[in-house]
């Protein structure tokens, strides 16, 4: 039995990519038996890069919808937008006063992030009070719900280490583990799923696959992706073909044997192959592009979903809040 | 009619330094018709130097009491603990995202505090990031209430205009004046009041009176002002002498003319003229000491008048933060 705790970027409608990357892989995970998960929306952190309101709330609309749509189950799964639960700030606060200005100052993803800033053609001095305290918010996530693993990438293994060090320093302060220290749970098995062009798929890029896009624009998009040369009737390499690759991630074992019997065969264009990965994502999504849709057309029935969970999600950081209200001093 | 703000220390018990130059005119101030009056107890802002709960506990209700003790109209004037509502920390996050770095990393205030820490024999490590986005929780406290005036010290006039910038870049961004731009009011005739050794009366310099202390400990502080060896018999001068302006601070026209001629005739030695002030402290206090120990005994009394301020105080700072969240997309 595990208390599981994962945060979800709002940066984006999610694509191709999340989906098979991150959003199936933690709902799966979710449903193992004895896991209890914690699944939120990062919408706060969210405006350390991003200022529009409205594109915000709609970035976090087809989020919501997307889980749903892939069968997150909400009696099981705790699943909630962060903005909604005051404690995650509060809890930020008390954190910030204890953590050392040089474990932000050398957070290696605050010095990527401002260098990308200064790169970008902007200045050092773009970067904002958000970014820099980014990690101490993220440590008042997890230490929120007493969470105990959390499943990230590689780059986040440092976060993880300044939440327990700031945990550390809490309980140590206070003489008594009022805060659970979590631990990273590094995926190495992480897909990397590629975009239309073959480098990684990423909303950065502009190379994404959005299954949830109406089905002609859906198809203008998967005719885009990249292909060589080869004419028409000589045989084609499947191992260095993104089509192809596509195609694998979501056929069964049978098609894909097929499709690359077609490819070294001769006289199949990519063009065909590219209609047959097209009508498999209708195929494999069908499902969860109407899902999908109605959570994005019935509000109601998204809403119903959230506040529930905000409220499961504010029982448990109403708890830990307390204990670290009493320890420091504010009751 | 302008709508005042004032945050109070809460990094220790009151000393007669800052009862006469500070509590005193802020609660004259809230007495003026027209005024509206906020004024918070700034317990948050605490931890950054304060991490002992039980010790934060009991300064903030030696404040609170304080303030009643003195005569603050809870009728008139918004006075509760800024860490119960959670509104401040909230607004704090948003307005962190709007803090350009430099702004922080060049606060005068700030660089004084590492200087500090750091001749202090610890390092500039010892700094956290409480102490660096201090200024952001101020801000925030200040435009979570649509404060227009804000009555502070030289030192603090920074910080005023930090929140104006935080705030216009906020309106700017949303492209609504959706803050409240606050004026910083520097009272010039801001009263240094000596401590018993002659310097600035300072906790930090541990020569402050503590008027609350019981009778037989008020006076044996009293008997240890400064004085020089002017035998008894030997005219003495009042404007060099510390017993002398403390004395005057609270004493009549008539009792000051006649102090003056008392040190100016000879035979009247320091030891009579400090238990004249202690004399003058007890019956010029002797209702503000009641009413402390009043309120420090029955804590429900105390917890009554602040729980109804925190009510008067989270019903303005909800309508703020509402506007807020919906203009950056968190509603």
């Amino acid at each position: 039995m595990a208390r599981i705790l994962t945060g979800i970027q709002s940066s984006g409608r999610p694509h191709l990519g999340n989906i098979l990357g991150a959003i199936k892989p933690a709902i799966d995970l979710s449903k193992i038996p004895g896991n209890d998960s914690f699944l939120f929306i990062a919408d706060l952190h969210s405006l350390t890069s991003l200022r529009d309101g409205d594109t915000r709330k709609e970035y976090v609309r087809a989020i919501a919808s997307t889980w749903l749509a892939f069968g997150i189950d909400t009696e099981r799964t705790t699943f909630w937008r962060q903005s909604r639960v005051p404690e995650h700030t509060e809890l930020a606060w008390y954190l910030n006063c204890f953590t050392p200005m040089p474990m932000l100052e050398n957070a290696t993803s605050y010095k990527d992030k401002v260098a990308k800033l200064t790169a970008d053609g902007g200045s050092a001095n773009t970067s904002n009070a958000g970014l820099f305290t980014y990690p101490v918010l993220q440590a008042a996530d997890i230490l929120l719900y007493d969470a105990e693993l959390i499943p990230v990438g590689k780059d986040q293994r440092q976060h993880i280490e300044m939440t327990r060090d700031i945990a550390g320093a809490v309980n140590r302060s206070v003489g008594e583990d009022i805060l659970v220290l979590p631990e990273a749970r590094i995926d190495e098995r992480l897909m990397v799923i590629p975009g239309i062009d073959g480098a990684k798929m990423s909303k950065s890029y502009n190379n994404y696959i959005d299954i949830f896009l109406p089905e002609n624009e859906l198809y203008k998009v998967v005719k885009k992706i990249k292909s060589d040369s080869t004419p028409l009737e000589a045989p084609k390499n499947p191992a260095t073909d993104i089509t192809f690759q596509l195609y694998s991630l979501l056929a069964s074992e049978e098609q894909i044997a097929q499709m690359r019997s077609n490819y070294e065969g001769g006289n199949y264009g990519y063009g065909t192959a590219k209609k047959a990965f097209y009508e498999l994502l209708l195929e494999r999504f069908g499902s969860e592009r109407e899902r999908f849709n109605y959570y994005m057309t019935n509000n109601d029935a998204l809403e119903a979903e959230l506040q529930a969970g905000e409220e499961k999600a504010r029982a448990v950081a109403r708890q830990t809040i307390q204990r670290v209200r009493q320890k420091l001093g504010f009751i």
